[in-house]
């Protein structure tokens, strides 16, 4: 492989269209296997009791990209051997996903997801929690009907991992001593695990030599990171920091993201009060996260947080290194790119 | 097995030490492995992150009689050949068990658990929902650890229906339609399930054969049942009705138990009216809850769920009858008879 394949190309030479097309080209790619998985997704949250299915389906039919699946499916393919695993590693990850959403809207007390109301402000927090179990219940039913025992104990370590990765995040929030160290200690457990084990799990089902498995691992861990960094930028307008809507989310709830650690480093002692004051404080207006944005700008954390973003990406990609080249390869190469270039 | 070792035991023949003794000779047959469960329960629940044990372990502390654990322990004890896998299902039957009463706390709002304030009141709902997910996680770890894929099949379907059962009584709140039917399904779900699985699993990691294996489910399943029967019993002041701490929670909480539920089939208009004023009104208050009470005595209805409890009692103690006798047989023989004699 050139190396200069794996260099990152300069933000301007994307057009838009090149970018929303990965996603469409991995959808292609997978649309089989996906098929099977979102049928099986379909018949596994479904229950006697009425309110399973209406709390989970409100979540899974608000849809999100099911890149974890799509994941999981591609990189079963690379390796020729899918045996039907796959299909239930990669609904498993995506009921683990969602688990972790309606857990996480009562932990952030979100009254948005995926651009509808949040499950637990239409059927109560109760609900939430109780479907989330339930979906990871089910999600462990499925691996443990895949019969494998290695497989199992990645998704059952991801899910301790990221419950722990959570933890932390919570005991962090609002602390203005959180350090870049804890932050990637904290996106590392609850973001990229997930992203590592979907296609870790996925070269598993497909066959994989170990060298190879763990190279798939580090493809997913390495996005994971570059796709959370780049969330945790959107939460302030993504690298430009254009306000609008769903924006400052993070701030209001007191989360230690990057670009206020990075930006808390080197502030005034005035800037710093202006950051502490919005800091979770559910509050907070318009003038006060601007005023937080116009700090993140001034010291370009913004921008700092998107370049340590490509950065992991680009890690993702030389991941792929070795693995012999397809056209599923080819795909799996550019998602990081669609990854990053969303906060442009 | 002579028949009239089968039969329930009138009330007043027991005296209170012999009750209170089958827990400690429960407690002292289990001893051994008990201490290796207690050892992985404290290990499993560490974690670099330091509210992960500190909500864990104030949980954990708090103790309980870790009934179920010693009833795995004491089941795969019967077909002596324990191989250490018993200690492992132990340690995540408890988990499991942790983890849900976690979440319950959140789902019903409880300020209390185990005598001691509930987690979500020391460091909130948010805690509570992770490090339970936390334990979650640790449960199928350890279970994936004892390479048992048959017995990780329990447990995972055990995770799914108990989340189920508690959506049910979450939707059934406050329905004055719900049937006993309804009420059953949901006990069955929310509370018999996991001590079936309890006693399934210490059965398979003690080498029984199918019908043992079956045998012990039942005795989980049907003392889950009567276990279960007899805690609604006593949120009413037990089977005398005796008002005291701790009791009328299910009444305000509007949980529809099998006391209210039997009442309101019979009960007259202006009773119905009391029950409904009172169910799922966190503001009841003592008079109110005498006075349901009241209506419960007048229909019997803590005597005649009492009785039921007792059936199932029976159950579990016939399930036993082709178990070969051995002290541990006769001590499980005992525990529905303690289990029963709570309420009295």
């Amino acid at each position: 492989m050139a190396v200069e394949n794996l260099a990152p190309r300069p933000v301007d030479a994307r057009p838009v269209d090149d970018i929303s097309a990965v996603i469409d080209r991995l959808a292609a790619a997978t649309a089989q296997g996906m098929e099977a998985v979102n049928q099986l997704i379909l018949s596994r949250s479904d229950s006697p009791v009425d309110m399973v299915p209406a709390v989970a389906n409100h979540l899974i039919e608000a849809g999100g990209k099911r890149l974890r699946p799509m994941l999981t499916i591609a990189a079963s393919s690379l390796f020729g051997g899918a045996h039907g695993n796959e299909v239930r590693f990669a609904a498993a990850v995506e009921f683990m996903h969602n688990a972790t959403l309606l857990h996480d809207d009562v932990v952030d007390e979100s009254d948005m997801r995926r651009g509808r109301p949040a499950a637990r402000t239409i059927w109560g927090n109760q609900a939430s929690v109780l479907v989330g179990d339930f979906l990871l219940g089910q999600a462990f039913l499925m691996m443990v009907e895949s019969g494998d025992l290695d497989a199992l104990g990645v998704l059952s370590r991801a899910a301790a991992v990221i419950a722990e990765g959570e933890v932390f995040q919570l005991a962090k929030a609002g602390d203005l001593a959180t350090t870049p160290a804890d932050y990637e200690r904290i996106i590392k457990a609850k973001t990229a695990t997930l992203f590592e084990a979907a296609t870790e799990v996925g070269a598993m089902a497909g066959g994989s030599d170990a060298a190879a498995r763990q190279a798939l691992a580090a493809y997913g861990r390495e996005l994971g990171m570059a796709f959370q960094l780049v969330d945790d930028v959107l939460d302030y307008g993504g690298a430009r920091g254009s306000l609008g809507k769903n924006v400052g989310d993070d701030l209001r709830e007191g989360k230690m993201t990057l670009p206020i650690i990075l930006a808390l480093e080197t502030a005034t002692e005035v800037e710093r009060e202006v950051i502490a004051a919005a800091l979770g404080n559910a509050g907070s207006g318009d003038d006060q996260l601007a005023d937080v944005v116009a700090i993140l700008a001034h010291y370009d954390t913004l921008g700092r947080t998107m370049a340590l973003a490509e950065r992991h990406a680009e890690a993702a990609r030389l991941a792929l290194a070795d693995i012999p080249a397809s056209p599923e390869r080819d795909i799996l190469f550019t998602v990081p790119e669609f990854c990053t270039s969303r906060a442009y």
